[in-house]
């Protein structure tokens, strides 16, 4: 255990903003993206099921095609990295048993030890078919909030993106025969140093109309 | 700018887990959990809209009610925290001008000039009630996302959790009156010595099926 002192972590979330113009020279360095990599990995899920896959897109021509189905947002080309969260489509039995083979190697259970588990996995994914893909495309937002916490942590840049064709990204991406459907995008790099955004003061409700105790 | 380690962010993250079992005698110092507050409030969201309210459980009555609202789980009453997060019931033009105003007074920046991100935001809220209400709460799992991953780098342990009976929540705290409805749970505090899930090996898919490049 090695915790990070209370001035740190809040100096760096308000230093963090949603970048809108990057520096298009500035690369994450192949250590640092790998550490965010690592990072939203170990996001949390529900039942740590892990409905999702994130697609890094490293073709420089399919970021131009992006940027076109994302309102010619510059982020999406001018960003060192681009990362879209996807949710698993309309997953089932298949998924679980797959969940559960995975714990059962990494933590040397038997499988039938966790039958109990598996009965209480499938009940939970047992939802008509929006109900799902609502449920878990929260459990992607739960990844999508590590990654902007640890990148400010890490002092790098980032920008969260809705403002995207989704059906089209997915075709785009090919996602759908993967077996995934995009739900929001991130940005990351180094803010640029004439982005006017970085200077404007946090915009936050007052604390007490927040965080309210009962 | 004051960033971390990348050991560090990792070894935080590696450390958290679901806690199970909370040592009930211990509690989180008065100003580590404001800290916590102040983390979950900078919270990023679409807009900035922050389209929720984080209620923090204080009353023991209450937390044993919850508790058995929520299968028993004995981390409801045992943990030194219990913080609902709340969706903003059906928002509209009213929430719009708050946060209107809001950016006029924080920023310095006259009403007129924020037209074109007023109409993009009516534009954007402008979804048939259960899309509005689901784009929202993915906005609400950001903030469990960001909480997670700060209170991991306090080290402070949680635990996130959906199974409970979310409209007897809603009853039970009167949220329906202050215009929310509870999402997600998320209790803190810190791992009794004898939790179990403590000592279990983190389960995650093989990373080359979890980010994919292309």
């Amino acid at each position: 255990m090695n915790p990070i002192p209370a001035h740190q972590l809040l100096s760096q979330l308000r230093w963090r903003y949603a970048t809108k113009k990057f520096d298009s020279q500035r690369r994450i360095s192949p250590a640092d993206w790998q550490t965010l990599e690592d990072a939203v990995i170990l996001s949390p899920s529900s039942f740590g099921l892990q409905p999702w896959r994130f697609f890094v897109i490293d073709d420089p021509h399919l970021r131009q095609k992006l940027r076109e189905l994302s309102w010619n947002q510059p982020q999406i080309t001018d960003a060192s990295h681009l990362v879209v969260f996807a949710v698993k489509h309309n997953p089932g039995e298949a998924d679980v048993e797959r969940h559960i083979d995975r714990i059962s190697r990494v933590r040397g259970v038997p499988r039938e030890k966790l039958d109990g588990l598996r009965q209480m996995m499938l009940g939970s994914m047992n939802r008509p078919g929006g109900d799902l893909d609502n449920w878990l495309s929260r459990q992607v937002y739960i990844a999508l909030g590590v990654f902007l916490t640890s990148a400010a942590l890490l002092g790098i840049d980032a920008c969260p993106m809705e403002g995207f064709d989704g059906a089209k990204y997915d075709d785009l991406l090919g996602l759908p025969a993967k077996g995934y459907s995009a739900r929001v995008v991130a940005t990351a790099g180094y803010r640029a140093a004439d982005d006017p955004a970085a200077q404007a003061p946090k915009v936050r409700f007052e604390p007490h109309t927040v965080v309210e105790h009962i």
